[in-house]
């Protein structure tokens, strides 16, 4: 996900001032992205603009990246991974203590606290606006950015199915909408308010359902 | 919804080919208003072009609706109007023959034809895209357009309770949610297909849960 590390090495000549420089452009580069698809939007985002805002130059960026869209997503790539190590999430696994509900719990209220930073806020939206109107850049932020997070969700599921806890017929890419999309569009379309009350209560009725037991 | 009535007779001075002639120019500056936002996204749409592609005058526009966000918002009220109506469907109540899992998935397979109609989806898309990221425009649709329809869920689930088959402890404003927003949000974020099958075993998952009973 970061610029290809060994082709950033053997062209540093692997000296530690080098990567130091790199990875001091790499941070700036995607600061500039965020800060401009937040500001300006998606379409109006470009590589010089980027750089500009970076003080790197346009070369810099194509060396790393192919393209905008290439650049932005990393960037927001970036950004989640941060916002996991803040909540002092693993970004690679969710939470198996044993117990499904309260380790869904879990996860969602750090998503929660993640839709109100306001760092995350102004550029997801403009992303996901796009996303909506731009279906080839709405699938790969899908791909890029949502849908390795799906897995996590899918795998914590697996494991409940194992233990019991979720019954065999059920498909976890599908059980997991119940509690990520209701929150997902609270956040996108403003249906409603975003608590984790609210998201505790999501928990409760996917696992056991709405009708009477 | 539509100008209003009184308002527009007494102007008209009630005959009936006044009244003909406006019916056609409302028609008319929604479908311009409809095309646009599809063509050129919703802040590229204006007054002066949507009174230029309907053929009327921009104060054919003023008189009925005072902002581009009234026209458009109605605009696409009664296409969501006419939708429900060819399907069949009284647009102020959802299904009760008592079996509440067919009634939803009913209701719930129309919205899929409706997502899937080229008239619906290109306007649609770009006025939930700007919603995104233009809250006062997302909350006024929320309003207007989404939360109407919500209502319906709402009384349906509530007509339910009544009966027994959701839990009296249940609320409908949050259970509707475990099936319309992973229908809404794979449309609107390319998440996963859409299909009748999909959205019947959201709904046999939101009633049953996920949990072996």
């Amino acid at each position: 996900m970061a610029p290809n590390e060994s082709a950033r090495s053997t062209r540093d000549k692997h000296t530690p001032d080098a990567t130091r420089r790199s990875e001091r452009s790499r941070r700036a580069i995607y600061d500039a992205a965020l800060a401009l698809v937040a500001e300006v939007g998606y379409p109006r985002t470009t590589i010089e603009g980027i750089a500009a805002r970076a003080g790197v130059g346009k070369q810099t960026i194509y060396r790393w990246w192919p393209s905008k869209a290439d650049v932005v997503l990393e960037a927001f790539l970036d950004l989640s991974e941060q916002a996991a190590q803040a909540a002092g999430q693993e970004a690679h696994a969710l939470p198996d203590t044993g117990d499904l509900a309260a380790d869904l719990k879990l996860v969602l209220r750090a998503t929660v606290d993640e839709l109100h930073d306001p760092a995350f806020e102004a550029p997801s939206r403009a992303l996901a606006a796009e996303g909506v109107v731009n279906e080839e850049l709405g699938r790969r932020f899908v791909a890029k950015l949502l849908e390795p997070q799906l897995r996590l969700y899918v795998d914590r599921l697996r494991s409940a199915q194992a233990a019991g806890d979720v019954r065999a017929d059920v498909d976890p890419r599908i059980a997991l909408e119940l509690f990520v999309s209701p929150l997902a569009q609270r956040w996108l379309q403003y249906t409603g308010p975003i608590s984790y009350e609210y998201t505790d209560t999501l928990v409760d009725y996917a696992l056991g359902g709405i009708a009477p037991r």
